[in-house]
């Protein structure tokens, strides 16, 4: 049996001021950095009861989730665990919302028309031009990656074609020579990721929630075939964290 | 031109405790974390005044010299960049000694027998017997190690000989693909790789004290010769923080 683990980064600056953040490096707030310790909890205990171990942790180049990352690991007693970083993980580039107000947003351009961005499956916002700060292309953490792999707007679709052969190609590779494989990632990204490890429709992944700071836990056979997933911690607190999120999300 | 830049861990809490240390994983303590902060805004602002930028970093694989690059990073607000961790990069491995108090190791063995341990360039302290909990062999983290290449005790002279093919291989390889490179480790482990880079001889390397928290910024030419090694900041600060340590140490 193999073991992935995915976690979703903590409460960020700009969930707080209710802002489209996308690909924009916001850091964790305090709440955010205290979910992060609470899942490193979560986690150790985890590696107890199975009797196993997080031998390598797979980030986003987002601050938020390798601060993230780091503070789990901290309070693992894990931080010297190899460690790979990946724009391929990064949160579905949300083009030329990222920034805005989300209330504002839907003022703006009306509430199915944001509901479409936000929840189609296929519906990618409005793309940034490349002259706009906010496009990757400005940004020196993607200097090493071919221009036209970078996106300027993304859909959840999109975000699934980005991600999986990261998957696929590293995390999977890492699977096979460790216990235990830690993904710290987004909402979206690792939405993607879900569908693609729960085979999970089009229609309805754009309805799942993924609540902040609890593990979710994989078991995969030895041929790479999902077996099991649940989340660690009590199933009520996964629950209504989930719910907190979907509200959020209204 | 490029730029390589050491850093040593700040205090750990068998600094303050003043016991060996070497592989042994202490945390370090709040002063530590201050040391690597500080450390991080003099590097934050060497990026600045050199226009370069720090895009990977090596770490030893022991808690204090990852966490120190995690803080420092953070400050830097790089938290995203390229991490590798590596065991060459460790302490030096003090065998038998290790979690033994400094002063009582000196009242027992006398303290010409402990000069010649700590000073000496080719004079390891008494190994560790496998069957020691101490040894690495019962570390999970040297799980993937061939054991034949794990330290039951070192003198700098075994520091050099199994830190150097990782400078080689791994750190001037990303000083080729990067502007600049940070490494973050040991008193030893950096002393090794000073008397390299430095060519110091045997027996002026054993005097050489390296301050904590204080960058130390190396500039090579393009076929990867030293050209020059300063400290960041007031050189008087780093000089009084060199001697500091040296009477520590003492």
């Amino acid at each position: 049996m193999r073991t992935l683990i995915l976690l979703r980064h903590g409460e960020s600056a700009w969930n707080r001021e209710n802002r489209f953040t996308g690909w924009t490096d916001v850091d964790l707030t305090p709440q955010g950095e205290e979910e992060a310790r609470a899942a490193g909890l979560l986690l150790a205990g985890f590696e107890r009861e199975a009797n196993t171990e997080v031998g390598v942790v797979h980030t986003s180049v987002l601050t938020r989730a390798v601060r993230t990352a780091n503070l789990a690991l901290e309070t693992m007693g894990r931080s010297w665990i190899p460690v790979r970083r990946h724009w391929r993980l990064n949160e579905r580039h949300y083009g030329s919302l990222q920034g805005l107000d989300k209330k504002q947003t839907a003022e703006r351009f009306g509430a199915d028309q944001l509901k479409a961005w936000r929840r189609g499956y296929a519906t990618p916002p409005p793309a940034l031009s490349p002259e706009d700060d906010r496009h990757p292309c400005h940004d020196q953490r993607y200097r090493g990656v071919e221009p036209a792999a970078l996106p300027a707007t993304e859909c959840l679709a999109d975000v699934v074609s980005r991600l999986l052969p990261y998957y696929q190609d590293s995390i999977l590779t890492d699977l096979i020579r460790f216990p235990a494989v830690l993904v710290v990632a987004h909402g979206n990204s690792l939405r993607a990721l879900i569908k693609h490890l729960e085979a999970i429709s089009d229609e309805e992944i754009v309805d799942l929630d993924i609540p902040t700071g609890i593990p979710r836990v994989y078991h995969l056979s030895d041929d790479l075939a999902v077996m099991s997933a649940t989340y660690l911690g009590d199933p009520q607190v996964a629950r209504k964290a989930a719910e907190a999120v979907a509200r959020q999300a209204g």
